[in-house]
């Protein structure tokens, strides 16, 4: 593991995505994506008594599935990072109870899955593990219930708001696998532009992302247009505009290689989910399907992926506070 | 960086602790500790409007006092591991929001101090970075607001129950410094024994402990006459007290060696505080002032610390489910 510049790790000993799987919900699986899932979960509740236990119970699924992929066995796993959304990461520390992985809990909130993605790469890169995990998740039932409205409430949605995916992703890092390598990352600094509104998360985020893509190519030299594709995790539309604005400024153009997992998850118009998709599981389901398959398959072949999360919680937000928001990137490439 | 045995990393490259600041409250400066804390808060909010804000700006001056005490500027650190105990881990994202230090958040319960001393130390030894940082608090009211009941409520407290510290500590870790250097650290596992008692976190956490404690001694072939101090990090007496049990099944005796930070924090008879301390700030604000004064003065030289959490939240616990625990290990020794 090496420094390059003044923000990112260039990883030397060529960690290998050895194993992915997706778990979404049901309006996830009436997506654009849904041929791309590995598991589709209809009953929002998944058998569970609470969408807590279902949303748990998703990514212990995701975590079967990329073992199952990678044709490992839990045993194998050396250690697992991953988080969630909820008060104390419950989904994943109760997912993880099943399974007997040494753990590291994260929390990057919907950053998650590429901070999780990093150090399972880190350890795999410096010899501790030979295998890592990497997971998290989302659903939109108690995501619903904790930050906003008991869904009975029906409460109105403005146009900037997003839809919490309901979803999961695993993906296991090791010395051999696919041929998909982790190549370098850069991690975030807590930025914070003075937004207030917890229905504008987008705008709370895209500064971060603005700020972390900028290191990163500034500190690999390289271009956007060295990349087949610039994936942001969960800036949804109004988000992603104002990325491509910021980062416009200061003359780096991205609008021919950017998509945002948000935008990708839900047919924006017909799904009615106003800005897109969010949650940890936004990012985590759509790179760890469509975007690792792809990958696999060299449709794709040198990609950045940033997730982004917003670093508020209700009590912070009705205390006046403004919201901050972190971007990690890691960048991925095929051999 | 190396693997030895199952569970244990054993760092290659000497990462030393550089410099350490601890800033308590009104309750921990007049316990037994008091001499040894850098800086004492005895009004509960700090000044600021809310007892949350009052936990982040405790983080804050922890950072200032462990970089002014190592001679070092925020600019100084590449990378910064911390967490807390508030939903959505708002104590260090508001506090880290004033550094522009790139951050990974991390949640590990109360043994978030000893987790991101772990991976400030992985940054260090395989040359992320050069110098790294680890911060982590709690404070009783914004604590006890969150997890338990309204203080005005005045609830009686049950005898196995700790008193969440009122405390932030952090350290740095880098290449060159005081001559404490980190020399092993082991993962835990989440670990659930069926406790739901949400007043006895310690009979929680302490199978975690003597599950990592054992991995440790298992992997390095060493024994507790070994070192120094076995110091967990917030079991309280309940709890400290079955760890020991547990060990000794195993033919483990570590009851010569071990104390825990809940328990040297408060003189627990006088200050009324049932089992010991608790809480993030309880391992960090100890093991930031006496234990590593100690060890600068060559008065302790090879120590374990083993800080322990309990993976539930007040859903989780409402939601019938038992309290998973996890605890980290870390193998301090002087040079």
């Amino acid at each position: 593991m090496k420094r390059i510049g003044s923000y990112t790790i260039q990883y030397e000993n060529n960690p290998l995505i050895a194993g992915f799987g997706s778990v979404v919900g049901k309006k996830e699986s009436e997506g654009p994506l849904s041929q791309w899932f590995h598991k589709k979960e209809i009953d929002t509740k998944l058998g569970c008594e609470t969408w807590e236990q279902a949303e748990s119970k998703m990514q212990s699924e995701a975590i079967e599935l990329a073992l199952e992929r990678a044709t490992m066995k839990e045993n194998d796993v050396q250690v697992a990072f991953g988080g969630d959304l909820l008060n104390q990461c419950i989904s994943t520390s109760y997912s993880l109870r099943g399974f007997g992985i040494p753990f590291l809990g994260q929390y990057g909130a919907c950053s998650t899955m590429v901070q999780s993605l990093i150090m399972a790469g880190i350890m795999v890169d410096c010899n501790f593990a030979d295998i890592a995990l990497a997971v998290t998740s989302s659903h939109f039932c108690s995501a619903e219930r904790q930050y906003r409205f008991p869904l009975e409430y029906g409460g109105q949605r403005t146009p900037t708001a997003q839809w919490t995916v309901t979803g999961s992703g695993a993906a296991i890092v090791a010395k051999q696998g696919n041929p998909i390598c982790l190549k370098h990352c850069t991690i975030g600094k807590v930025t914070d532009m003075g937004i207030t509104d917890i229905n504008n998360m987008g705008a709370a985020m895209a500064p971060a992302a603005s700020d972390t893509i900028k290191s990163y190519l500034w500190d690999t030299g390289t271009l956007p247009s060295d990349y087949d594709l610039i994936l942001t995790g969960d800036l949804g539309k109004t988000g992603s505009e104002l990325l491509r604005e910021l980062l416009l400024k200061e003359n780096t153009d991205i609008s021919e290689r950017h998509n945002d997992c948000g935008m990708m998850i839900y047919d924006i118009e017909r799904q009615d989910v106003h800005s897109g998709g969010s949650g940890c599981g936004c990012c985590a389901s759509v790179l760890c399907s469509i975007i690792l398959e792809k990958m696999c398959r060299h449709e794709l072949n040198n990609i950045l992926v940033i997730a982004t999360g917003a670093l508020m919680s209700p009590t912070s937000n009705q205390q006046g506070e403004s919201i901050p928001g972190i971007a990690h990137l890691i960048h991925l490439q095929t051999q």
